[in-house]
């Protein structure tokens, strides 16, 4: 039994897009050690080309998300240019709150006037290169919160963020958006400001139609629902952005369906559910870390993964889902569910992209393309990127 | 070193009430075997006498929750008369839409229109029960969901239940109140209709103002930063009640303050606070189960544990911690902050309630009172009330 | 692409064999509502009855665990002949230390010598029946534990513990086994005496050759690495038998592989690796429950995802994952384990149970048999089995 | 009510030895940024005189431990001179096996024979350091592990492990003792060679009597009963030593006492009541990361927080509670367990160190020092301490 696709679902993953983080090309780590690799690049010129292969292997990544100040450059239209001279273009901007040594103590939330105005201006500087750029969307993660109970008054420095969110949503644009992550924990172990989507929800919501919620796959509590909560924010009309990746414990940030494929699928078929899918609203961004595997396959892998668990969700019987359901036959509708799962989409997948030109297997075809062994060889010298550049 | 409570403590801790429910005086288990124990009263009117003992040692107890249709009679009024006659009044109504068997597969959330009304029509006679106590709130918590992926269409829930709460909340009379309680899982195991205060918080928010949020303390993912969450509900002005418990695991319903006591002093700190300490808009609530201890006693020792932490968190010197937290001193704000903790407020406690008449020791009172080995006695035959009577 | 599965597999395969527990075809249910169904047997020859169409539909099934005192008969010859008539055999005998008023604070481990030795003669009995059933193994599943800190001396309980299982364990005759398994929580609250597999580990360990762990699949803190522990208890010597069943929260209890079915998958792929698969030395048994779904169709369910995982364990290259281990390959190792996981094996696996004779679709000849619809009328009147019959 | 500490007591507290890491005294942070101090010292030899000020105010940390390579210096006789003129001495050796880019994917278990052998050679240098400093034990903290299923065959590395922790534990002398530490996760995210308790227990229990666990507080799953395992270690003579810290989330490396004081003072009467108190067998040790928090306080505060639980664990009726356990009166002897508990000891504590001749209030004594304002000073220039060095 072969599994085909239809027209209609082949048409869905036609226009599905999957952002890539420039920071995924640079080198990352734990706190005990951050390992190198021969061909990291060394600056973000270097990290879109890396980029721009996924999208040349997969045709799914046309759009490459940015991080200020590691990708701080003096002419961001030339980098705009070398991007769209690549294939692809500059999606969102990051914001970067948790490396300033000003920022020890908070930021968007802190109590000093002068550190939190400092914190603001770093946003304001992220809309002028989104006006540069042409990205639509500002993404914030509040990395923010303190280490010991009793260390700060989380009341207060939850208006201050609001005050400060009033502030950055004002500067935008009509076009542009901004988009609050919420994490569980990490870097601060005792509070963090916003921890959670209902945090991150009602912030939003008392800024505008524009600012919306971003969900990180990987910050949430241990065993929570988070597939209800895609079903949430989407029914809310405040879903703005995913940020992809895995985990087995906390905040592992490793390639998106490697530890739990089939809660990616719930995800997507929520996704798909709700009206998420190829909606200009929901941007679909990976955001991981490939601390001991090559980067450039390690993010082929990824929007591969995504892409076939979307195709998976897609193939849900919904009618015989809805009857079943109606039907109370609990067995009957889990039946239909995971039979959707079970079916293995790679060959279809791979006739469809060799029917568009695309290679069948990118992986295998980005491995025998030489790129890696020529980075490897031509970017001797030089600091490679990192967290910190 | 002896801690003293200054007068203005001593007026706060006056105020405090805990209102208790009246199944706590039944008998409860796991699903693996519920025990009973002598004197466990047959009818609400025991019940109610039992919860009557509480206030009676500890003068801080004065009303009782009801759980309906566990504590349905004949007449309110009588109920109503016999509380008052033992000094403590009959407080929040709690529904239930989880033992119903037309109610296995959802009852607010339930796709069968007729299913629907009838749970519907539960709260309908909730809010008459209110009417005839005199009760403010209808506590609703939602035990619905879903025990396999795919068995139901959760967004569609979502919108149900949204339907039938407004059916409900217009029900209510200018001074009652909706309560709607959060539950991470249990009894339902894939997903809950309500299991995060986001959701509570967005459900209650488009209702009206006298819909709020209950907070259980043992209704979250582990590592959840509980007073965070009581900080941010009091700041949105939605703080309706507190369900206090502790927990190492899941929902252990253990007694509150047992499992992790400085847990309970932060979440009290954030009460302070955030002005909720004896404001009427927040309830204070236990919901424990005693599945091997004494009843009676185990529900003495949780209000004695809240008043005792309650008195640590009033004597947090906030001027002091506000100037160690202005100047960022990690050390010396988190000093001022365990130092309120540390202290041992039973001996000013003890001292305080025999100024005002009470027994110094409520747990040696009561155990001396002899009302334990009365009811052992007086109780025989007839059916001990459990999560089913 | 359709998959094959070699002749070796298929040998495999047709060895295989699950456990069913008899107590899967009564009634369960949460603390909060245990709910019935038309058709649920009354006593252990009709549970038996129905097990024996989880044989009779997929042939995966040949044996039933038996749960005393639940499954306590007169003859126990008479059952093992009605088994036998059926096609199954009686495998695995259950004890019960968590129901007795007795046992409320502890069995194998109480203080009192009186209701120790009680317990241990529980087990006597079971030994007993052992010896009539023709029951190889003895799996005692330690309940015990306390609910607060202080409430018991866990070292003490430990040291009794050991005697209590040593005890028991010279009674078993040369054939026989004891199985002893832990789990992290509930029904006690604060500890529990036989919490982790290395406790289980040791306890076993110092009894003899033929005592061995018992793993259920949803004993674990979450996050645990279960297939770990399967490897390393296979390592050791000392995995005896597995309970499966899925969670996403506590002990959730529902049907194996629908929770996370790649979990399934990566244990039994560390089975094979560690000689697990149809060793006589470890049992493959069900533990669930099936509170909202069919129970019969819920065991088929069961088998077949036990089944179609280990199908896909066995396809895994091993010699191509060696190689890709071996040169430290990440993406290619993960490549070649995610290739196994994501055959849809369904195709092949009916094609091969016709060959046997069997339904190719179990699921499907099970709800046209008419079985359900039969027993629902003829078993009118009696008390439906559940935990405490 | 001023509480008292007897005669006994103080004797069991004046003996007590907190050993303190030389890396608390560098700078430590997340994988997103690691601040900076002034003062931060710049070599072991500044290391140990930071150290050396934590038992010059508390008088409980005659000990330092080093960790190989962050430590190593030309002549460990001259830093062992160093530390004893400062009054302290050198303790456990730490070694390291995971910055070296060889140990990318392993280091003990790793496949190739010639890394594997690298690591043991390390192991080999710490044991001549010990030798050198006169240290009696050698510390593993196993990082290894892998990321992704599949990437490694765990079994295999298990038995290499074996292998190589036999070949160092053969070069150790008589005195010197071999301490194994596991870790539930980071920075390896799928699985982790030494993951929990019981696989440090088979691993060492093969190895000799010399080989012992250690049991770092912050390396459990979520929800484990630490104190549990505290017994069990002590009651199978395998608990060599403890790292304390403590945590909400994840490995958080927060000063001990700061998250859970009542796990603390659990653990303290596990350890009391299996008589690892003040017991030479079992290394009483710090391991903690002041990210954002001053260091040398940071030092203080936490040894002072094991004392006061100590003091705490010491003041528990042991007789009364043993007699309201066997009368399983489980609110009785909760009871007796919190009031240990609840006792404020700091002011008996401060009284005691007075009549010791040491500073009262050893954090504001500290403070008064004018040590960090002259170390701020002096320490200008060179490289700052940390995980690198």
């Amino acid at each position: 039994m072969s599994t085909t696709l239809t027209p209609d679902i082949l048409d869905a993953l036609a226009l599905q897009a999957v952002e890539v983080p420039s920071w995924a090309y640079g080198n990352s780590g734990t706190r005990f050690k951050v390992f190198g690799t021969p061909g990291t690049p060394r600056d973000p010129f270097e990290k879109i080309a890396d980029a721009a292969q996924v999208q040349r292997f997969t045709g799914l990544a046309p759009r490459v998300a940015l991080h200020i100040p590691w990708d701080r450059v003096e002419d961001y239209a030339a980098l705009r240019d070398h991007a769209e001279s690549l294939g692809v273009v500059i999606g969102t901007i990051n914001s970067n709150t948790f490396q300033d040594d000003d920022f020890k103590f908070g930021a968007l939330t802190h109590e000093d006037p002068a550190i939190r105005q400092k914190a603001i201006n770093h946003h304001l500087e992220c809309i002028d290169v989104m006006d540069a750029t042409g990205s639509r969307d500002l993404k914030i993660w509040l990395a923010e919160g303190s280490n010991y109970p009793g260390q700060n008054d989380m009341r207060a420095r939850q208006d201050r963020l609001q005050d400060s969110l009033q502030q950055i949503y004002d500067r935008l644009s009509d076009e542009q958006r901004l988009v609050l992550e919420y994490k569980f924990f990490e870097p601060a172990f005792y509070h963090t400001d916003v921890p959670d989507w209902g945090t991150a929800f009602a912030q939003v919501s008392s800024l505008g139609e524009r600012a919306q919620v971003c969900l990180d796959t990987g910050h949430h509590a241990p065993g929570t629902n988070i597939e209800f909560i895609v079903m949430q924010l989407l029914r809310l009309g405040k879903l703005g952005a995913f940020d992809f990746n895995s985990r087995f414990y906390a905040d592992d940030d490793l390639i998106v369906g490697a530890a739990d494929p089939f809660q990616l699928f719930r995800i997507l078929v929520e996704v798909v559910r709700g009206g998420g899918l190829n909606h200009p609203d929901v941007t679909f961004m990976l955001d991981q870390c490939h601390n001991i595997e090559d980067k450039i396959p390690g993010q082929i892998r990824s929007v591969l993964n995504v892409q076939e668990m979307t195709a998976r969700a897609l193939l849900l019987d919904r009618e015989a889902l809805a009857a079943a359901q109606s039907a109370n036959d609990v067995l009957g509708a889990n039946e239909i569910f995971m039979d959707a799962f079970q079916h293995d989409v790679r060959p279809a997948l791979a006739g469809w992209r060799e029917s568009r030109g695309l290679a069948g297997n990118p992986m295998a075809a980005y491995a025998a393309s030489g790129y890696q062994e020529r980075i490897a060889a031509e970017r001797v010298g030089g600091a490679q990127a990192g967290w910190g550049a």
